[in-house]
């Protein structure tokens, strides 16, 4: 078995799935580059981003740059203090803590938005996040250099906590623009105790004006975001640049598999209602349904506990996680539909009893379709070939898509790893993806 | 689902299996009481049974007489300063804590043997060794009520710490007799820090000198042992007698599935190694080869672990144990091959990684021929109906057939519940035992 890239426990507190990890690394050639001709400073974007990575850097390799410790304190003052005013940006912090970079258009019009998150898993990578971050700040900074005026206002950002490690929920500093917060979520503490509140404010956010940091719809002509995929489709196809379709919805069921626990030497075989056995069907069921269809949906059963989960007793019962992803909540709603037929001809073949109860559901967020137009515009203009490919994993972006014409830009991860130190994306990848978003933001600007 | 009859942690602490449970009770009728016939006692037996069950009794209902806690060591007064007494025995405490009450013989032979043990699991029930224990005094005591004399001298006893509650190997006395401890055991403490050496000390044993338990081939002419069937199969049959053919041998297998961890979003479901569906089709695999072929052959698989165990997480990695149990080693194995044979299948079609080792062998104990004919013939010769059977968790018998001709006779568990306080036989059952018990033990005296 290869090593293994990750921590689990670590991954485990980034449950909130909003990037992905992959074992095993089978890097190819490169995809095109076109780097002679690009108008971002490639150079420029790889210094910065090696200089950002110093900031929670493990001397084992990789990043631990958790949000809103003093790692991700220290690299927003690197941001703030240095590459943002280089780009000649006016900056400022909103209640989340989010950072916003900002340049004035001629016109009065709505802002364009685009940026990503610099906070990291522990141990994860320099390009997650960060790639999308400090492209933002190129984009602005070349701009800069060369003096070039847009219609509209420019905002590039760096939202707050968008991993979620430490403060389980993460996409923080995007839910606050639309205001979606759990009941409570804002008064609770971290592990260590520290109120949600005060980490807030050490950054220099502010929970008590948060509803400032509402943006409402139409203030925002376009949301972009340049992201490693984490999958490996586009490094498969040998693909430089991918056009998010949308993020997946995402909906979690519980299912409790109830039998009856005996003795594993005195029980018969035939008198046995084994809630392990009938969770095993269901875990193939899952696995047969979701992919009896055509589709990119994917579905797991990743959770599962035995009870009492002792090797001479038959297993009373046992609990499971499915989740169910795919860009159609329909179509997600149709497989659920025949899991529970399936999960209920188990239940009735082994006289056990199965029930399943919808435990959370984030509905999909498909991008913009004239965003996406124009993402594969500019790049097939640059000589790029694109994928169209849904976003497994979370981002911000998918809040920014209730209240904006919304759009992301993938490229590719080398062997689809990330949340590792081994996540890597080429060079010239990279920075192909950070002059696409350069483009698009000229392409949106022109727009009328 | 029906209320637990049992507690599951404490369950695990008697993981030694020599004893079973089973949840909801279904009591059927009578099985045809012989009561008017009995020379037993049968009254006396059951006010004994009932005295017994005072030591240790939880309010809620049930017993908790853990080895070598206080209730075990006042039960164990009461018996010693009373009950053995009263059949007229001579009592002594062997170097590893088991009772022997003893009545001589007329000649110069081997003793015949008989007893149980009166320790209980945690919120046991009343008939769980104490049935065989104080049968085997009544047997006694109608002995020398009637002043019957034997050519054998004649032993009953009470072997300590059977259940292995917080000494967790249990059979403790037993293995004594056979010598049989690991490496270390006996230098060991319990959870509390208390070494079991002084545990022992403390209800009379002494294990400086524990090498004087033991019992050489040839000394015991025949070792017979009573017990609460703790499955269903009598009660189902309606047959009051269970002959035991032996106790089955029983075989651990530790298996690793190792898949690869990957993101649950962003990995197309035809790129997945996931642990878990592998695993499941082990699971069914194994129940699908143990039920291949005739015979009352159990295999479980009664714990399993996910890595790293969360929803979002295709699993990487489970481990699981499979336990196989017969009176057939052979047939064990044939069936372990098989399994082998699908896993290695199973790891082929996934893409993925299993390993299968033995982590504990525990050989069968095959009662003797002539004792299980003259337990038959006996039960018969009363007007029982018999049944011949395996006993599917540990006894002390198991050990005792190492070094002497064995046989077990089995009285119906109500709804096949032990371990728990709703743990039922009927009186008339338990008193038919013990009359069995009664009349072998003179059809053995007889045998020449």
């Amino acid at each position: 078995m290869r090593r293994r890239e990750f921590n689990y426990r670590l991954l485990a507190a980034a449950a909130g799935a909003t990037c992905s990890f992959r074992m095993g690394a089978s890097p190819v050639a490169g995809m095109g580059s076109v780097a002679g001709t690009l108008t971002i400073d490639q150079d420029r974007l790889i210094s910065s981003l090696k200089e950002l990575s110093q900031f929670g850097h493990n001397p084992q390799g990789g990043v631990t740059r958790v949000a809103w410790t003093k790692a991700d304190i220290e690299a927003r003052r690197f941001v703030m203090g240095k590459l943002m005013p280089a780009a000649g940006l006016k900056v400022r912090v909103d209640p989340a803590g989010s950072i916003y970079g900002r340049r004035e258009g001629k016109e009065a019009l709505p802002v364009i938005l685009f940026g990503s998150h610099i906070d990291t898993v522990p141990e994860g990578g320099i390009f997650d996040g960060a790639l999308g971050s400090l492209s933002a700040i190129e984009v602005m900074r070349t701009f800069a250099e060369r003096k070039v005026e847009t219609r509209h206002p420019l905002e590039c950002v760096i939202w707050s906590n968008e991993e979620g490690t430490h403060y389980g929920r993460g996409l923080f500093g995007s839910r606050a623009v639309v205001g979606e917060f759990e009941p409570g979520e804002l008064e609770e503490k971290d592990e260590q105790g520290l109120p949600i509140r005060d980490a807030v404010a050490g950054i220099g956010g502010n929970l008590s004006r948060i509803g400032d940091a509402v943006r409402k719809k139409g203030e925002i002509a376009a949301y972009l975001e340049l992201h490693i995929e984490q999958g490996g489709v586009l490094d498969r196809a040998g693909v430089p640049i991918g056009v998010v379709e949308g993020i997946v919805g995402v909906v979690r069921y519980q299912a409790v598999i109830a039998g009856e626990a005996n003795h594993a030497g005195t029980t018969p075989m035939p008198d046995r209602h084994d809630a392990l056995v009938a969770a095993s069907r269901l875990v193939i069921a899952v696995r047969e349904e979701v992919q009896r269809e055509p589709g990119r949906q994917v579905g797991t059963v990743g959770k599962l506990a035995v009870h009492p989960n002792v090797p001479n007793i038959i297993p009373g019962q046992v609990e499971l996680v499915i989740e169910l992803r795919d860009l159609s909540m329909e179509k997600i709603a149709g497989i659920f539909k025949r899991i529970e037929k399936r999960a209920a001809e188990i239940a009735a073949a082994n006289g056990i009893k199965i029930t399943i109860q919808t435990t959370s559901t984030h509905a999909s967020a498909p991008a913009t379709a004239w965003v996406k137009d124009a993402i594969a515009r500019e790049a097939s203009a640059m000589g790029l070939k694109t994928l169209n490919l849904p976003s497994g994993a979370g981002h911000d972006a998918q809040m920014l898509a209730r209240i904006a014409p919304m759009g992301m830009i993938f490229v590719p991860s080398v062997g689809g790893i990330s949340h590792s130190p081994r996540e890597s994306t080429r060079w010239e990848d990279a920075a192909n993806g950070c002059e696409v978003l350069y483009k698009t933001v000229l392409a949106i600007d022109r727009r009328s």
